[in-house]
């Protein structure tokens, strides 16, 4: 239904811009064909049924480049590469956890990436529970030595995300726990939502370390609850391994510019995903909305002047791919032009970011016509952070464009096992192939040089 | 904030209702006071957090049944009683699944009540997906010879949780599967949610028996693309095991009527529950309402002219309470004037039904707008089937009355790891026992007898 009337909508707002300069007509072109494309929903729904769940250095990591090689392939990318690096990688066991005593409960968790296993016969402990991330910080060294500390920090849903920002600090505590003498360390989920489904993510403390794991929702308030009623003691059992050898890659395939072929557009996401899903939204939904959109333009009588290239990230969850990609990389530099990465779900974008002065340009004037359709307004500021797999080549001055889609219920499923093909909405998936194609194609053959700053 | 602004509404309702009898002034006092009252959440969360699930014949079982009785004496409940009857129980065991070609992927699953085991070794075959439950029965005998059947039939959301009857069917298959030739029977989990948390039940095929299992809803889905694809095996463990001299039980308190002590209204929830969640909504809720109602009438200057007894009752969730109630009262039963059980969650009441011809009568007319303040209607008609551990009194002729709950989101959460405190409402909680303990006190110190058919 949703994609019936953004469809009409669309339609109506063509009449408008038939009077639109070759250029933009090609993207609202593009825009309205995407919104009527399988392409993306096919490659998701390839990834998440043939590959399902893929972390760095499992069997199906392996398994998902070679989709990731054959699809570029498949859908008629050039120049379809592997690049590989070399990369620890942590391999999650057996999990558990219950209360003791005094009210014996089985307990939902999952280890967090990176964590410390326990011994084989587990910890047993009292715990300590605290509401927040900032009580732990206040707390002097020793404070809670033989204990296991929880925190139990909510996280407030917003639509923008930015909730996450503050509550994912309580989740890389574990050495401020060990600091102050604890033995384990628990932490609320980092979510929106009242599901029992604990969420992963990694632990990234600076040391000393110690095991460390996600509660569920659920699982956390009722450890507050059982601790205001006196001493509560649990066993935490978390086996893992680290392979030291593990060879990790991105790939990535191209759609020459027809122009300016060395001028290069880098777009992507991370083809790698946490384990307790499938990886739908996290990011199989930016693989595929990146994938499609380049698709679609490279349908297009002629290509764009400047190349694009779509980029598939092989570790963002652990990190590593945005290092190994600027290494691999710095001898062209210069010649990555723009670069963005859609990581941020399968739910409607709703505000696009431009390098500082491109919104300002005669050139691009009429991008947020061609934008209003579908509900996206184009932001006068230049974007901020714009992903985790181009943060290095953003560090090492390549421009970037962001855009920014709803993340209302992306933190409800993000890192757990409700991240799924389920909760996908094909219409607003489409929506965000519609805003990627149009745009990419009014960048990638523009007259401007980003890379001049400021944008004359 | 839902509290507070029902509370102005009613302070403003009772304005009017200033004019209205002795007793209903009495009800529409009990309705007010429950509405800021914290009994019910008290219960629900003591039993949340002090025990958790408590799946028959478990422990935490054993613990629930101390636990009532301590509960029902503390709260001033008198003739505190256990009334214990045998059942066989059959207890889970561990459990798996998983893809294993042509795309390995683990699958989440929970085995249904009275599921056989597998053996050791589980069960390796390929499936067959089913998109309705009406196919596997328009199917003849030996259709699916050797194979795992798949069925994955959507459940549809209503206010008034009537899309389960439909749904719930599929359930029960494993007798219709296994006469086909199945050789285990996988069915989409009832539920209306997309979490990834595989809802139980049983599954109560009349025979032959096969091990049979509930499918996460994005895993029913994923198996069903697979198959789209070609062949598709898995491999399915499941343990269980029967202890055939299990004692269940029922357990009840009274306030003991002033009047006409030896007519009984009995109502109450189910104590036991499915194991996955901590049975916050089936039935904790329940035993909290109804609890929490009998208790604010106990409180009184005056007990209503007949007895309310709150039952507990020990097995809904794989049957037998309702029968060995009745067995155990039959002595009593032309005393037992009416019953009635809150088993749909925490969520809103909207509706009341009552016993044909009591709404009409005079001593009933304030009745409407006394609950209009808590958005309920009277209904004009009798209820259908009042709750599973009393339809052996209805079945007696016991006449029954009916609050119906907003089920909107009660089959999200049902019968699985996601049924805990964190998704209860402490406002619809609140709106549940302030509707129950001023119709209840009503319906307890009326002069009808509900017995004679006819109402006059």
């Amino acid at each position: 239904m949703f994609r019936v009337s953004i469809a009409a909508f669309v339609a109506a707002a063509c009449v408008c811009s038939s009077a639109l300069a070759g250029d933009l007509k090609t993207a609202s072109d593009l825009r309205d064909k995407a919104l009527g494309d399988t392409t993306a929903w096919n490659i998701l729904e390839s990834l998440t049924t043939e590959i399902g769940a893929r972390p760095i250095g499992s069997p199906a990591y392996d398994r998902a480049r070679e989709w990731g090689l054959a699809k570029l392939s498949a859908l008629g990318f050039s120049n379809v590469r592997i690049e590989s690096f070399p990369k620890p990688t942590w391999h999650r066991g057996v999990e558990s956890a219950e209360v003791i005593a005094p009210f014996p409960q089985k307990l939902a968790i999952i280890g967090l990436g990176n964590s410390l296993p326990t011994s084989k016969n587990g910890i047993e402990a009292e715990i300590v529970v605290l509401k927040s991330y900032g009580e732990l910080l206040a707390a002097p060294e020793g404070t809670f030595k033989g204990k296991i500390v929880v925190v139990n920090q909510r996280m407030v849903r917003t639509e923008d995300g930015s909730g996450y920002g503050a509550a994912v600090r309580a989740r890389y505590g574990d050495s401020e726990a060990a600091k102050r003498g604890a033995v384990a360390y628990l932490v609320r989920s980092v979510s929106t939502s009242q599901s029992r489904a604990p969420h992963t993510g990694t632990a990234d403390g600076a040391g000393p370390h110690i095991p460390v794991a996600a509660l569920g929702v659920p699982d956390a308030d009722l450890l507050e609850h059982m601790a205001v009623r006196g001493p509560v003691r649990i066993r935490l059992h978390l086996a893992s391994s680290i392979d030291t050898k593990a060879v990790l890659w991105n790939i990535s395939g191209e759609i020459k510019g027809s122009e300016k072929p060395d001028e290069v557009i880098v777009i992507g996401g991370h083809l790698d995903s946490w384990d307790p899903g499938t990886g739908a939204i996290d990011d199989g939904a930016g693989v595929a909305i990146t994938m499609a959109a380049a698709h679609l333009i490279d349908q297009l009588p002629k290509h764009p002047r400047r190349t694009i290239r779509v980029v598939l990230f092989g570790s963002e969850e652990n990190g590593g791919s945005n290092v190994a990609y600027l290494e691999a990389h710095k001898g062209e530099l210069s010649n990555i032009v723009l670069a963005s990465e859609a990581d941020l779900g399968s739910d409607r974008a709703f505000k696009l970011e431009l390098p500082d002065g491109v919104v300002r340009t005669p050139e691009f004037a009429g991008l947020p016509t061609l934008l209003a359709p579908l509900k996206i307004f184009v932001a006068s500021t230049a974007p901020g952070h714009a992903g985790s797999d181009i943060e290095s080549l953003q560090a090492a001055g390549v421009p970037v464009f962001s855009f920014h889609q709803d993340a209302s219920r992306y933190f409800d499923y993000h890192h757990s096992a409700d991240d799924t093909l389920a909760i996908v909405d094909p219409a607003q998936l489409n929506q965000n192939v519609a805003a990627w194609a149009s745009t990419l194609y009014l960048l990638a053959d523009s007259a401007i040089d980003f890379r001049v700053k400021p944008i004359p």
